[in-house]
């Protein structure tokens, strides 16, 4: 199957696309920009939500769940916020369908069950949170209120690509409540740093923490905090983002607590988010021209094992050697797949597998049962290896670990191969158009040049790092005093 | 807080919603008919998802994941299934808001924006996942397809409750595919059998296995399983369904597969479902006057230890000894609240934990510490005991698999007592009348007898039990001949 896929050198957008298809991840629907994710997919986002979940409440959140639907008066209180959704906002306006009169067996909207307010499908849920919150915060007592939410959100989005940027995608949405501004900065940080553990732990993407100039923030927050990751064709992925709302929502939706003191405040909020695009980030990091490959800690299937035989005998004698390991791996908590499917031969399971960047493949053959030996094949740099049998459970827990570890430095070496720093605009351009990648540069604060350099080059701020040191230098675009570097880059 | 709970016999409805509010479960949201699913209550939710996941993935199931959205023209392809949703759908017309012109600051639908083909908000999801395995299936080693969503519906109830009839809830859905009849049905059966455990050995809530009758049953289904439960006021709960397809969605969207013979057939199917209305289930099947009781295998919070001190040295010296069993009941896998806020005093903490259901309280105070000795509460039967605290983890661990099975227990006892056999419809009415519960009777088989006793009683069918005697009768109500005793109730 992977010698039909398109190579990355030529078309990385083809590439990506069939990848997603034939690796069994998702798919398009019968719902204009809407993804069909198909179980294998399924279970690398079942993965992230555990450790996400895991890491939420680990910091003290909890999950509920808020209504699909905004009513649109509640949707346009918080002014900047409605303003950046507006433009992509699914509208509910009916509640019926009935007969056709004109078309027999066929459905019309009733035009008698028009609803009297519309509802927006939420691309977002600040309104309906806050609009709710006002209930619950009375006292200091009630805060903070630190509460995430597992959901489906909707943007009407004219291009879209599998996992990337849907219509339709899968999210969590964490939305806090705070007594003072400094818990709720703090919060937001927090959580950015929980993004990025994640991403470098977990998903081997080594991601740069910083916050977005005023162009490019969330709208309705006072500061967006990103974590910005670099795929293999040099573009950026932004691939979470917290949000310091300041008092925007709390005074939309007029919140406000009984602090110890006895005096009336508005609230301080944050909210923060990652997404099913997650998953297109870890296809861009570490996949190859053979197909996907995933790092250990979030692969669905760790360890295949394929047993080649002739006949059902040959076939028993493996599969008796065979639960033994898998055993011992389950019970070190790896998840082992055994496929005895008779229906396939071993070198169409071997591309299958390939394709699907299971980590590890361990082959059992005849001869490998008389020298008490298998093959074990790893995902990331195709190499194979002869292993005794009694040494195959510590060396496949260390090889899994050994993978992980390879693909984060391989990812951070190919980042910091692709950051390029610049210290005027031809340097800029030539580094924009021939390398890609992230470009660090100063910049002079403002949105205008931030504009300029996005129409002459594609490329936008990503985020001024926390990082940044402060520096003196010009502006790469206007020659004006800067004291920072930003880092710049074409993105998703 | 609890004295303010209306009494179940004075107005037992009265007495669910306001309980539901009081304990934190979920709330009335901005959108009429949606619910706010609140931390407490969705923490029970999570308990549920992860049992039911568990053996769903045991019974060979993956999870996926399907639009929101079903096209109006595919959502009509099965004209049953469409007929029986189409009175409660909300329908997406527009994707886009604009600035209204003649209200500054307000939004409106842009009229430009309107889809060329309205969307429907899934009601259940048959109709886009059938259309989606069309491509999924080509030949028999493509089947069976096994796969389950957890997911956000939308019905358009005109009369909703909280947990128990919303317009938008969340729920998982089985859709299945086979090669044979046989394989579907017995599917279908097996399904049946895990609601009926999950619901038993879990909730604590004893299920009657039945199928429906030809009106009762989910439109487009050849034959509905159910598992059904009775409430504290004697009204009928439908639980959980699980629905032999035949091949009508196979044949409404031409899914077919090649044989190993060679031939093309349509796919049979099965779906199945549970949803956030098991939660009001679970409220009516074990709450009393004083606020929720939770089994302890769904109790978000197994065991709450409260500190009865005064001063900061006595906290000191009770968190101290606290610290251990936390310890090693957390080692035993026992969820513990150390609730040591001091901004309530231990009774209103009392309140709380008995309100919200908690099964095991702890009180520990100062002679407990002189004495070796705690106080354990169980919100079943609310009896006190002193346990020396050598005793108290063995203790605790025993006495949460007592009060699951005491729970239980009693929920076999009530149904024991409201299930009356009749033998003519004066019985009958009596029985439905002053008793309520189920009331096993015998039935013609009509749909007319059925109407017509549903419109002198309110009861309905609430299922054939799998179970049902073979046994030579006369219909309560027609005095027509009868082999099978059916099960009729006043329902949710």
């Amino acid at each position: 199957m992977s010698k039909h896929l398109t190579k990355r050198a030529d078309d990385y957008s083809k590439w990506y696309n069939e990848l997603v298809v034939k690796a069994d991840l998702a798919e398009n629907s019968a719902v204009r920009g809407c993804m069909v994710i198909k179980p294998y997919g399924y279970a690398i986002w079942e993965k992230m939500q555990a450790e996400l979940d895991r890491m939420f409440k680990e910091t003290g959140h909890e999950n509920a769940y808020f209504p699909l639907f905004v009513p649109k008066s509640l949707f346009e209180a918080e002014e900047k916020n409605a303003e950046g959704f507006a433009k992509e906002c699914a509208v509910v306006t009916h509640y019926r369908l009935q007969n056709d009169p004109d078309n027999p067996g066929k459905l019309r909207v009733d035009p008698e069950a028009k609803l009297e307010e519309e509802l927006v499908v939420r691309p977002t849920s600040e309104a309906i949170i806050w609009n709710t919150y006002k209930g619950w915060v009375q006292s200091y007592r009630d805060l903070p209120l630190l509460i995430n939410q597992w959901a489906n959100v909707v943007r009407w989005e004219m291009r879209t690509r599998l996992f990337l940027r849907t219509a339709e995608f899968l999210w969590q949405e964490g939305h806090t409540a705070h007594a003072t501004k400094a818990e709720a900065v703090s919060e937001a940080r927090q959580m950015q740093e929980v993004y990025a553990t994640f991403a470098e732990d977990f998903m081997a993407m080594p991601v740069i923490k910083g916050y977005k100039s005023d162009s490019e923030r969330f709208a309705g927050a006072e500061d967006t905090l990103t974590i910005e990751a670099l795929m293999q064709d040099g573009k950026a992925l932004q691939a979470g983002t917290s949000h310091f709302l300041g008092q925007n929502f709390a005074k939309a939706f007029d919140v406000k607590f009984t602090t110890k003191e006895g005096k009336k405040e508005h609230v301080w909020a944050t909210s923060w988010g990652v997404s099913t695009r997650l998953i297109g980030g870890l296809i861009m990091t570490h996949s190859d021209d053979n197909g996907l490959v995933l790092p250990p800690r979030l692969a669905p299937i760790q360890v295949v094992i394929v047993p080649i035989y002739k006949g059902e005998e040959q076939l028993e004698a493996i599969s008796e050697k065979v639960a033994v390991f898998v055993k011992e791996l389950r019970k070190k908590g790896v998840s082992v797949k055994f496929d005895d499917r008779d229906t396939y031969r071993p070198g169409a399971k071997f591309a299958e597998y390939e394709l699907k960047g299971v980590p590890v493949r361990i082959a059992i053959g005849k001869r490998d049962l008389e020298n008490g030996t298998v093959e074990i094949a790893r995902r990331d740099t195709l190499e194979k290896q002869t292993v005794a049998q009694n040494d195959v459970v510590d060396f496949v827990s260390n090889l899994l670990e050994e993978i992980q570890d390879n693909l984060f430095q391989k990812a951070i070496d190919f980042r910091t191969e692709h950051t390029t720093s610049v210290y005027n605009f031809e340097e800029f351009k030539t580094a924009i158009a021939n390398k890609g990648g992230f470009v660090s540069a100063h910049w002079d604060g403002t949105e205008e040049t931030e504009n300029k350099i996005k129409d002459l080059t594609k490329a936008t701020i990503r985020c001024i790092p926390n990082d940044a040191k402060e520096e003196i230098g010009t502006c790469v675009f206007s020659g004006k005093p800067s004291s920072k570097r930003v880092l710049f880059a074409k993105a998703y």
